[in-house]
């Protein structure tokens, strides 16, 4: 099985919807890209955690298939983030940001895990992602996330890991800030001459668009009969993006073909991650369930 | 060549955007309707001008193939809107709406029209849609358009009309609204339930979804690296949406292939309106313009 290396928080989210609320459930970037891959490929977890994570958390990611010898447990809290979403789902407040062990995690890639093929870069500090980047020997395949914190304060940094980067996945507010077009194609074309020959644009239930070497491709979103909670559905999307490319063997010279059908993986898993709380709804879905999931996708493309 | 009836607004409008202004040029949802529909069908235009109205502009709409006979000239003036688009030119504000010889329109479908077997109902007060179905003698197929201000205020009318349409096309707060319903899916539903076998939600820059008797098929839009003037757009998809349908001989008894197809002629006509001001857009495109961009929005959606 091809093995993917992801660094990234592993968190608790206090999450309210208009109908319910959950307090300190299992999140973080990590840990939904890891729960959404690891069916198909095994994920290592680099990552940090406080006195206070539940043993639980941490078996349930090794149940899952993820190694998790990468996730240190600190002196402290576990990054805490909670957050209130509008009725419509989609729209959210955040309430509170508590970096706990998260302030000064400092990632450190197991001397074993260094030449890990592929590798997934979650949204943390640009200069975090340098650090494992000049860890890694060589890793056949890059995929980068980012936020617009780090766009917005963080550009010398970030211009950095996009150098290194295959895959940059951004959403659509994201490309414009990062490039300064409006047009997405021309937000996606000045990113990728900053590095990444390809470019993601999310654009949550509107779907994603990627921009490859030779053309692009839009996918739509699964249409939901009703959204729980949509937290982590982006780093969930690039658990199933980046898990079908391992699979797949792509590498960073591979052309456009694994990467348009990666697009339908990784919609198609993300499609779960709101249907329940924190990763409930990714780990419900059994590989039967993907597969429906990814033959309803196709034929909402086929005319 | 095939035929089909057009009723809507024949139109003045005035257009300002972050760059340019353009006063009373020919807008209304007839004129989009028709200059994107007349190359593949012929069009039969019933609406009302003023004595304001351009012998030039009427020229325009005949020489391209439409039949304007069915346009009556009435005391008073064309119905102008006046609207101003924010920066992304999507968002927009009215700033003023002069109804003039529109007040009292009532469409009268000249009596050799009336078995015309293409019917677009643009967006115009239901009880006149209505007045419009009445007349006509068992339309093989008939497409519907609304907008929110009939859905909040003429439910009764708006119903009648629906029971009697193939087809319906609104935006998706649209379809929101007419349902009472957040998720697209079953807000689509709760529309085919009223009486339209086929619903077609439109949402702008992010493509546009069929909701059809066996299955839904999303279009993404084709993505632009300018637009001068968005006003139009949804009237010239209807144009090209109606056009494949009647020109491959589609009716309300067809399943559902030829109306997957003609979301792809909609979409790519319909790309074409936002590259100009007024019906400018549209008239660039000659047949191996669409027939590329077709080719182009195929290529977006093959995996």
């Amino acid at each position: 099985m091809a093995t993917v290396l992801a660094v990234g928080s592993v968190a608790y989210d206090t999450i309210e919807t208009p109908t319910a609320r959950r307090e300190r459930q299992l999140g973080g970037s990590a840990s939904y890209f890891a729960v959404a891959a690891t069916p198909v490929v095994s994920v290592r977890i680099v990552g940090a955690v406080g006195e206070d994570f539940r043993q639980a958390d941490l078996d349930l990611l090794r149940d899952r298939g993820a190694d998790v010898e990468g996730i240190a447990r600190r002196p402290g809290r576990t990054f805490h983030w909670a957050g209130r979403y509008h009725d419509d789902l989609i729209e959210r407040d955040t309430l509170a940001t508590e970096l706990g062990v998260f302030a000064d995690f400092a990632p450190e890639v197991p001397a074993s895990w260094r030449d890990t093929p592929y590798l997934f870069l979650g949204n943390i500090h640009p200069a975090l992602q340098l650090r494992v980047l000049e860890q890694m020997r060589r890793p056949r395949l890059v995929v980068t996330d980012t936020m617009n914190f780090w766009i917005a304060g963080q550009r010398a940094a970030l211009r950095s890991v996009l150098a290194r980067s295959d895959v940059l996945l951004v959403n659509d507010s994201e490309a414009r800030q990062l490039s300064g077009r409006r047009g997405l194609a021309e937000a996606a074309a000045a990113i990728q001459a900053l590095g990444p020959a390809l470019v993601v644009v999310k654009k949550g239930e509107h779907g994603a668009i990627l921009f490859g070497r030779t053309g692009l491709l839009a996918v739509p979103a699964v249409l939901l009969p009703s959204v729980v909670d949509p937290t982590g559905a982006g780093d969930a999307f690039a658990g199933g993006f980046l898990a079908h490319l391992a699979a797949a063997g792509a590498d960073s010279g591979s052309d456009d073909t694994p990467f348009r059908v990666a697009m339908l993986h990784a919609t198609a898993v993300a499609s779960f991650c709101p249907q329940g709380f924190s990763v409930e709804g990714l780990l419900a879905a059994d590989p039967p369930a993907r597969a429906a999931r990814l033959a309803q996708l196709r034929a909402m493309m086929t005319p």
